[in-house]
């Protein structure tokens, strides 16, 4: 069988996450859907990983297996055609047998975005999470850098994770600010606990609203209790912005990726 | 009486633009429900210009009259409770007896985006024109600078324009490109014919698909013949970015400015 590799952005607004899951839409089952009717034949995609209802892609790989003469342009064009407007293919391109949107994944990226603004913002409301009262951005970015390198991070998880491993390594934690008041966290690992994104956010919300210290996260850290860190931020202001694999696997056209 | 400015934005696309009309939701409309119930009279609001259905306000000025005791934070928050999500009051000033949105104004700057992609971005699609056919920039951008000056442009608006005068003074036309393929025009001028900003974003589009040349521009302002320029460009593209007031009569906060 050829194995294919798409690239998606996707609103994640109207959807309950990436994963297929029956009567409620997700991503994955309009995704199969529109492959079913463009193959007349029922696909099984593997996307990179699963999301939050509400959460949103940026550049998201899937993959799937097909035999077809039709060329990766040809299904980017016919797929867009089938989509909704809020899913859309940016990319396609055949990939060796072996390459799998997850498993064959060595990293992921994650942008939360923020506009700490007297207003909430009509053009950010889907995209951004509001928060009114002022935060101290200086001390935001300054705690981020905590969670750099390797760490358990069984304090920074879901209560319904049920991933064995909680030892992660993280390879970037930043803030960018877009301009004042409007900014982004953006966390890069090899992979995430469920809900980790979310709650390193509020962790670090807390810490801009002077709620909580760099000591309660070096405590949360050292000792992987839950109660020592912030609340779960909103799942609006997530996106999957990249999943990473091994340097030549896939290569995008720049055209493609989101920034 | 005592006179206020408000600093909106506004998402246009649920509205059949500002100015207030019976039956149909538009911006004035939904604004002074809103002053109205906060203030329990009929308040008139004078926006800064009418606007077409579907577009959008970013920094957009409206006047009105009322005493109250109310502090302008105080009819912000109020205001911003009552609204709906796609309006929101930036900023709240008083200011002198004689200024009004509209009069006082001096110029005004908008601003058509566009992304020129091979696919329609699911974050874009309610504020900027998706053009498939790729476009030349930097002709557009080279074309853009006919514009500048003094010029009779009434062969750049629509058929139901009752404006008096056509001459204009187009002081800046600028192409700015945000990453490969996703840019937005600018144009800024004392005043704007109806539907001015986006037939020359519909004509400067055809220069960047080589179906218009310099020479067809020369000759439409020279003869304010319609039929020799581009169409009118779709209307959610378009947003009025900032109205111009004599120097030192408004000065909002900069947090309050979309750049």
């Amino acid at each position: 069988m050829r194995n294919w590799m798409l690239l998606l952005a996707f609103n994640g607004t109207a959807y309950r996450g990436w994963q297929i899951q029956p009567q409620v839409p997700t991503v994955e089952g309009t995704l199969e859907q529109a492959l079913s009717r463009l193959t007349q034949q029922h696909i099984k995609v593997h996307g990179a990983g699963r999301t939050d209802a509400g959460v949103h892609g940026l550049n998201y790989p899937a993959s799937f297996e097909l035999d077809t003469a039709l060329t990766p342009e040809k299904i980017r064009v016919a797929l867009n055609a089938l989509l909704p407007h809020d899913i859309v293919v940016k990319a396609v391109q055949e990939v060796p047998q072996e390459v799998h949107a997850r498993h064959s994944a060595v990293g992921k990226r994650y942008r939360y975005q923020i506009h700490n603004l007297s207003y909430a913002d009509p053009f950010r409301l889907q995209q951004s999470w509001w928060v009114r009262r002022s935060l101290d951005l200086d001390a935001m970015r300054e705690a981020a850098l905590l969670f750099l390198g390797v760490h358990d991070f069984r304090g920074f998880r879901s209560v319904h994770c049920t991933s064995s491993s909680t030892i992660k390594e993280m390879r970037e934690a930043e803030l960018r600010e877009l301009r004042p008041g409007v900014f982004c966290l953006e966390f890069e690992a090899n992979s995430f606990l469920q809900h980790m994104v979310r709650i390193l956010t509020g962790t670090l919300v807390e810490v801009g609203l002077g709620r909580c210290t760099q000591e309660d996260i070096r405590e949360a850290l050292s000792t992987g209790q839950r109660k020592l860190v912030g609340q779960t931020a909103p799942a609006h202001g997530l996106a999957m912005l990249r999943t990473l694999y091994p340097e030549g696997l896939i290569s995008w056209p720049a055209e493609a990726l989101d920034p």
